[in-house]
């Protein structure tokens, strides 16, 4: 079984959070990984109706995509998760419950996002219409010390999931590719055997 | 990537499906499955914290079980789901949720479950003292056509165990397993074979 691990995108509205999974998840798949998406709003719809945006409700709601992602990271899945998380606290616990935790704060400024507006939502809440708006009418509790920084502002989404593979593949959740003469990526063979065969002896 | 399914254990209080759960779960792991088990009043405190045992709550708790099963299942792991679930309409938009779906009537008589009363629970609702009780103060829809019924009352637990693995295997959830010589089990060996020259290719 390969190691799962899970990917937190923690982010304001409109940083990127779901540009970036949509792509690294095309990524991990090119690496013959099993991937799951766990948006922030369709789990809502899910496992969370009913919740609001109080603290408590979003922090109820994040520890709920946390358990799901606990499950699917220790059955090998590689999981991204992409959920505003404005707290820091709530984000702690998702690490704690989940152990193989990579944290990516997908930054850009208040201005951009709200410039970007891919909602329609800035619109309102700057204009006073949304109470519990993150970094708006809520506090937004940035990542002091987070595994990488996408700076959306300023990176291309390619150069975002770029580093994000390179933590990955640095800290052994991914193995490094090895390049061949035409540009081509592939896993090291002896490396894929000697785990083939572990998982078949594990297994028998 | 070995094939995904869930085995829905539904049944009264006390009918067994916690112990039918514990030996699938170990029978399933012999066999080298990915296994994870979702204990409806385990699942219930970290998604479903708040909820009742309304109609509207108990269908709320079995769709959200039932999220979770889909996600795993889709990712090749044996889930075993073990909830009483009394309405068969939640239990038909599980298994159409899921696909991968295996119904099991964990089965005994209401007489058989009360004088059990693992839980002291059947005193006091018997004495009127917990309404929303299923099968005293609440339905309990039994399957109509389950895929397998264990007779708790009748059967000794590896025997309903054995009657769900042979259906596992008759369905090719599960690869049946020859026996040697000396009456151990072993998957067989070419298809092992060539379902991980499968993965290998395909993950490549």
């Amino acid at each position: 079984m390969p190691q799962g691990f899970t990917v937190w995108l923690t982010g304001i509205s409109g940083s990127g959070k779901t540009t970036i999974a949509c792509h690294l998840e095309q990524a991990l798949h090119a690496r013959g990984q099993s991937v799951e998406v766990l948006d922030g709003d369709v789990v809502r719809t899910h496992i969370s109706k009913g919740l609001g945006f109080s603290r408590e409700d979003r922090d109820t709601n994040i520890l709920r995509i946390a358990f799901i992602c606990s499950l699917l990271t220790k059955h090998g899945v590689a999981v991204i998760g992409a959920a505003i998380s404005p707290y820091a606290e709530a984000r702690a616990q998702a690490r704690a419950l989940i152990g193989a935790f990579v944290e990516v704060h997908v930054d850009c400024s208040l201005e951009e996002a709200a410039r970007r507006d891919v909602k329609g939502l800035y619109a309102k809440a700057l204009r006073g219409e949304l109470p519990n708006f993150t970094a708006i009418s809520d506090p937004y509790e940035a990542p002091e010390h987070p595994e990488v920084r996408a700076d959306t502002e300023r990176e291309s989404v390619e150069e975002s999931v770029a580093k994000i593979i390179a933590f990955l593949e640095e800290h052994r959740y991914l193995e490094p590719l090895i390049l061949d003469a035409d540009g081509n990526g592939h896993r090291p063979f002896a490396l894929t055997d000697s785990l083939e065969r572990e998982a078949q002896d594990g297994s028998r």
